[in-house]
């Protein structure tokens, strides 16, 4: 199977009114950062968060041009979920989204706010397929792939046009790949029209299907897809997207969840941004130094910025306990009235902000009369927690860290 | 005083090849909550993260134009620091910025990031203060003021411009107010170009001199300032900001911090967006109604960014607590071997995700064979929360709500 341009630019334009043309900046952060010149493409800022909602939208305007104004079928808890959703509204389709039971109500009230009917069903994704499957067939509608769909894969693939169009002149471009849609089209779109310009996509080290398979050059399936990245934890990629991806990419390289935990955080503490797990993937790539950039000028697609606050809260206090905005100590104290306002005097005296104190009496290692304290405080990087122990030793208090 | 058009122009033209122009979009999210037709202007996407510059750079170009192409000195430890250093690198003037003692060591850092020279004095703003005057002194440099002069405020007009030239049939347009300037200069412009579009500003309720000074028409200062929006806690405002203001602003409302508090939540979760306490004011005027904006097309202007990410983790727990994503209770168990794991099972049979337990024996309340347990659980909401305590009662264990 091809991609042709003239697919692509069908797609542009059933996609027009209906998108967002999403801004790609310069990052003078980042390129500092790595030595290449580095452009971000705001893809979360697109309308339902994602990319999704160009496959999307371009499978239901085919299918209606096609005759078939049938309503159509998804499953998913994830982006495509809210893509179909939206895309179907635009046009005027009834559709409906199988999702697990277990599916964050956050995520089942988005879909149903564009105006899809959800159904909960079974407790993993294969239970959810299966039953959309079967919903298919008792009413006729059209099952919509998130992936293994060349007009799906069309749509994806404006983007390819859109940064082209936007910055003639890059290098390379930088993609996240889980089912291997949104780079076979990018892949198939940016070498019908340069092929000067390579294209790379990331997956998470947990969920390496399609890196597997541009490897060995054959479709290839994992037992498991263990990744923070939950827009590309897919276990079975398309053999459609597959076979695209290893005729038209130029690679396709892994990052760790810690890499992509880092990247998350610089892009709220740099660009003010937020950008889910998956989308998060090219700029941890690159900062990692897995794809070299060095004198290039690259653009990382920011996929989606549908991310969960609660996680996001979890991924700062991490990123600030890993550069050292957190200390973490504990110490043995005389069990007697005065001992802990001494230490907390010594820890104020020294600029830090108490977050948590905890009392221990009853350890196996302390003395009758001593008694142990575990302490959380903020500072304001490694030498002020240096300084903190410091100010702790100068009032006799051995501060040992966590 | 008055801001006359050709200054505004003049500005616009200075500011040019130094700014981005920053995006305004319709939120289709916020416009559904409040009647309005609301759009919110990125000003948190300009370079340094900020509007400061703005008034900044325009300044110094004017200085130069003047042919005093002196040193230029500021003391701030927010975004007017970012905005001075930035400005006078572009135009190769040396900058100094002066910061109180405990000024954030990210600021310093991203301040002589932007090539200026940073110097720590005092403990507060008025001892900063004090010290960049004492150098103007001693080395000829010039003072540049956040806000009480025309040529900043000439600069910060220039939004005003922006957006009607963006949006031209705007009927609100709402900003910060803090020491004055933006206000001021949004004011000027916007009436000098078309009187029939309002123009609000929005304090904080821990820091109302402007709104006060509107209210009496005549400059009134505060003895305190506190708010969690850093970027507008000001006591002191401009006389020359208020005389503008008191002559072409339509009013001037007030917020909480909780009001500011969940606008920026919201921002993060619908609109994957990064906004600095001051720049999400003039939100949560509209979402708390305190500015009606029913059937009218406004713009809501998110003037900064400049938030500390350890700040927004803290924001974001509040809030879920808020909502009811977070179930906090304590319960008594027999204390026996098995009667945790017994409350832990129903726990998770109710299919809630546990953050911390903590187990207390010597409370006064408790009897010789009971133990308290203090639980903290994440929830769908607060519906789930329910579910939760239930099912523990169907167990046999009473959780009381904390």
């Amino acid at each position: 199977m091809e991609i042709q341009l003239k697919d692509l630019e069908a797609a542009a334009e059933r996609l027009k009114p209906i998108l967002h043309h999403t801004e790609l900046d310069l990052s003078s952060t980042f390129s500092a950062m790595t030595g290449g010149t580095i452009y971000l493409k705001y893809e979360n800022r697109q309308k339902t968060g994602s990319f999704k909602i160009r496959g999307a939208s371009n499978k239901i305007a085919t299918l209606i041009e096609q005759g078939k104004n049938c309503p159509v079928v998804a499953s998913s808890a994830g982006n495509h979920a809210q893509g179909v959703a939206y895309a179907a509204k635009k046009f005027g389709i009834p559709a409906t989204i199988v999702m697990p039971k277990a599916a964050p109500i956050a995520k089942v009230q988005a879909t149903e706010g564009y105006g899809a009917k959800v159904v909960l069903a079974g407790d993993c994704y294969d239970d959810a397929y299966a039953e959309a499957r079967r919903i298919c067939e008792e009413e006729g509608a059209e099952f919509l792939h998130p992936y293994n769909d060349p007009d799906v894969i069309a749509g994806q693939g404006t983007l390819g046009l859109e940064i082209l169009s936007d910055l003639p002149y890059v290098d390379i471009i930088i993609v996240p790949a889980g089912g291997g849609g949104l780079l076979a089209g990018v892949a198939s779109a940016v070498k019908l029209i340069n092929p000067r310009v390579k294209v790379y996509g990331v997956q998470a080290e947990g969920a390496p299907a399609i890196a597997r398979s541009f490897a060995e050059k054959k479709l290839v399936t994992t037992d498991s897809a263990s990744t923070i990245a939950d827009g590309i934890a897919v276990k079975f990629p398309g053999d459609l997207a597959v076979e695209l991806i290893n005729e038209h990419a130029d690679g396709v390289v892994t990052v760790s969840d810690n890499e992509i935990a880092n990247a998350i955080l610089l892009l709220i503490e740099r660009c003010k941004e937020i950008v889910e797990p998956a989308g998060a993937t090219p700029l941890a790539a690159v900062l990692s130094g897995k794809i070299d950039v060095r004198g290039k000028r690259v653009v990382c697609l920011m996929s989606g910025g549908n991310i969960d606050v609660s996680f996001v809260s979890n991924l700062i206090e991490r990123g600030l306990v890993a550069r050292g905005r957190r200390l973490r100590f504990s110490a043995t104290l005389i069990d007697r009235p005065g001992s802990l306002v001494h230490m907390l005097n010594a820890i104020s005296g020294a600029g830090a902000n108490i977050l948590s104190v905890e009392h221990d009496k009853i350890s196996a290692r302390l003395g009758p009369n001593e008694t142990a304290v575990h302490v959380v405080c903020e500072v304001g990087g490694k030498e002020h927690a240096e300084t903190v122990i410091q100010k702790l030793a100068e009032s006799g208090i051995i501060a040992e860290q966590e």
